[in-house]
């Protein structure tokens, strides 16, 4: 994410005068809701439609964005030290090819 | 998202053979999963421990990250994308300062 | 639901001094996150673990219920309300067979 | 929940031929699908609408009892059974008034 990035999403959202709403909290249930959006496309099975799917997966994205913004992080370097952790917690040549959580390996 | 960030992302999975694990749908419903498991640091009001926040949020952004790698997109660009169709919908001359859903505006 | 076991769940909810966190937002959020350890028995494909289904289901039903009862609402009864309006939006002579939503049709 | 509001469940299904959509991985996505619905009615603080909150919340259980019945179990059993678990994972004695998970009690 730049920083142009993020500058638009705060114009946008104060613009709309939508801060006062943007809890970390009210963030956090808007993820869930998108996430459960973009689950409705796989819903029933069957053919998916691919502007559907991003436009749902950019409403998941952007909240996470708009959340990220609040605690002051970067969502791409959030990810990368998370990703560091779980590296340690799924060893490669233990899971290779499994699905089992951590707990269960 | 840099092609390096993502280049990381591939690289974890690659190792592990999860590939095979992660079809949109999965991928879909990881994302739902995870979304949860943000919003249980709000479950019960309180404190929210700031690095459980964190490790959460990156938990979310990982798999819509790796959704948007498998569908082909740039994270950003969807948001960026997504923004000026959330534009036109809710114009900051009517919503300003109201949370209404647009067919309630 | 009788009546016996609404008691039983207001007894478990009472001798813990749990009422307090039990508003129905705060229920409402915990109906989502146990949702998505439901839906977390289906993650990735594979063998489904039968008793492992009924806890999760369990506590998704377990928090609906006290919803229910905090808003004076009995579920079952909820639940045929609901069935009487879904029938008028989804005659059945329409949507034979088709899993799309009834604004597609 | 009555046999008599089992069978009106199943005959609305049937009617529609929809069993074919209701495995229970696919009724366990509804119900996430359902809960964020749900969630969605406190989403941003505010007032709530009684009568679309008890919509939702039947929304939830809908989906939760169709899949109680595809799995051949009964949900106030279900929440019974599992309240004798929760009773000696969370002693009154130790929980009272706390909201921490077991894990960290």
């Amino acid at each position: 994410m730049t920083e142009a990035a993020f500058e638009a999403l705060r114009a946008f959202v104060a613009e709309r005068d939508w801060s006062q709403f943007h809890t970390p909290e009210n963030l956090a249930k808007s993820i869930s809701i998108e996430a459960a959006e973009l689950l409705e496309v796989f819903q029933w099975g069957g053919e998916v439609d691919d502007a559907h799917l991003r436009e749902e997966l950019a409403d998941v994205l952007t909240y996470c964005f708009l959340l990220a913004d609040k605690i002051g992080a970067d969502p791409q370097q959030l990810v990368l030290d998370k990703l560091e952790q779980t590296r340690a917690k799924y060893p490669a040549d233990i899971v290779r090819g499994r699905s089992e959580k951590y707990d269960q390996l």
